[in-house]
């Protein structure tokens, strides 16, 4: 993809502030809001059954992440779940540390049915989606992204989803087109929530596409541009303290020059 | 209002601490505390409804804030307001995104009748919390706040509570006296909390009142307080993630100097 | 105990990453979470009551903190502290504000009998847990921690938990063996949550202790690793926004050179 069409993504989301409907887990809501407003996005954390189907349709796109899925949680996913669709609002699933936990594995299958625009999530997480064995120990993925491209392609043909999968370098395929991301640093996998704001910033990004047909071009845009930004940060900050500060300040200030020079992508054959 | 005076609730902060008792939502708690903590105050987030009503008189003052509102919620919450009035100990209404999500705007109204000291929001909720029509999108304001003077002014009249209307320019009420704020910086915008955590920072200096007829001071002094430190942070760091740190450094250590040479404030006729 | 021994078990921590899995409270889990992914140790926030007792056994240790206890989150703490006990694997209680508040008090003696490897909590919370009165308010201890060594000593003695007694000084005891910490800064009470991720700290230096018979070096190691990092990080900065960057940044960067020429150390004469 060229450089100025995956920035245009970013430019779209610091121009229309796509309003970003969040239900994810305790540990990350505050450094996913953070997020979301350091690229232009507004993160709206509306979370109990009772309001969630009333708010979907006011925002521009859902994010869902399972990392501290509980009963009343998983009520509300799928309340914001089906109104989000039936308001024609896209959704990014983050199924977190899915694959040994039975519970939030169960109902990760079952939002599969729900036409996510996108799935994004490690190499265990993805395998395990895709109907495979994989060998997380909760959040933590111990398998490298490259053991899971064929299983992000066959979950993305069975899902229609854009499927993501990230880790040293990233996959993000639709089944058809797959691209290879090689940015990024090892300090955001120090810092609590990296990923899972990632998860949301993905959201941010597929809620300014213009179609389904764009969505897996903005999944792309939206991990090169947060990856680029970690990677930048980690000029700036060596240690993980000042690294998130340095990632917030990145994301909030990455330009157009920057991302075009520091971006390196590769493509991938089709299965 | 005389600089000297509105600083002497901040020194007073720092001399006694103040224990507030804060029932908020999930995406501030932590950057609330530490607001909090810098101004020398005493955070508590004690949320169960098992554990509220003990906890209320305990505390020097409530900071309620409906975010994330759910039904157990609403429960804890209403158990501690009632715990604080009858302790007599002043509470704080932040009633975010209230106007659009019937469930916290009715949650909401009912609070009013239970006599907050004070209600801390943006036009938009205002405008919604005085009975008229605003045009919000969950916890964003649409409406400049001049918009929601009047509104402010009847809310302050009918509840006896002091209104804050907070956004560019910040207008204090008691829906007599009437004061115009004017410091601050857009970057307050872009960290998420601040505001919410400015409703806590109410309840602290309310906390400190030696009775009713300072509560209007009171939310001068902590609003003029939290909107220098922002506009000094501003000069410290230009980006969302470094501006963060710098706002609670100088919230811990904005002195009475700064804050009279800094101070922009204008009176405001009454209604 | 010598430097070079206590600095083992962070670099153990370093070396094997221990899964620590944390049940701890809504204003401290991204902070906790944050200081265990710098010590070198991984997270894993797993809440809810369906999932806990899955997940428990695939952790190194369990870190049960009672600060925003309600009915269901004292269910998952059962099972979770079951499964842990049933699977061999430590886990460390952090009482807060035991005491003043009914529910969590009984509640935490409760558990007492289901033999925690470590308990760390404030000289006003291990009087209460010992059988004492203490004079806390909330979270704040307002008893200096030489107060509470009886009661830790007479702690430990009855539930053979290690017990820790954090603040100005420090006291670790197994009721044989008691030694006093001296390292800090006052800048470690102005951040909310460094207690608390001490506590989960613990819980990750236990985690990689070989036998029961190190528990108590752990949990000196703990502290002492994580107050000389407070101590250096004030000499970084000297306000609460940037000291809790800079105490995260040292939390990753201490090395056993730094470790050594800082520890204050004094052994206490046993019970």
């Amino acid at each position: 993809m060229p450089a100025a069409d995956l920035f245009s993504f970013a430019s779209r989301v610091r121009e229309r502030a796509p309003l970003v409907h969040c239900l994810t887990n305790l540990v990350v809501t505050n450094f996913t809001a953070n997020v979301l407003l350091a690229i232009g996005a507004a993160p709206a954390m509306v979370v109990a059954r009772e309001e969630v189907a009333e708010f979907a349709p006011l925002a521009n796109a859902l994010s869902v992440n399972l990392g501290t899925l509980d009963v009343p949680q998983s009520r509300a996913i799928r309340a914001a779940v089906d109104a989000a669709n039936g308001a024609g609002k896209p959704w990014v699933l983050d199924p977190v540390a899915v694959g040994p936990l039975a519970f939030r594995t169960e109902f990760a299958f079952d939002l599969l049915d729900a036409k996510p625009a996108a799935i994004r999530g490690n190499a265990s997480e993805i395998i395990s989606l895709s109907g495979g064995t994989a060998s997380g120990r909760g959040v933590d993925s111990t398998a490298a992204t490259d053991a899971a491209l064929d299983a992000a392609q066959v979950l993305a043909l069975k899902t229609q989803a854009v499927v993501a999968v990230t880790g040293e370098t990233d996959y993000v395929t639709d089944g058809r087109r797959t691209i290879a991301l090689s940015n990024g640093s090892p300090l955001m996998t120090r810092v609590t929530g990296v990923g899972c704001a990632l998860s949301a910033t993905v959201a941010a990004f597929v809620g300014t596409a213009s179609g389904r047909d764009e969505f897996w071009a903005a999944t792309v845009a939206a991990i090169a541009y947060s990856t680029i930004a970690g990677e930048l940060a980690a000029r700036d900050a060596g240690l993980p303290g000042s690294f998130a500060v340095a990632y917030l300040d990145r994301l909030a200030s990455l330009d157009a020059d920057a991302f075009g020079k520091t971006l390196v992508q590769r493509d991938i054959a089709g299965s």
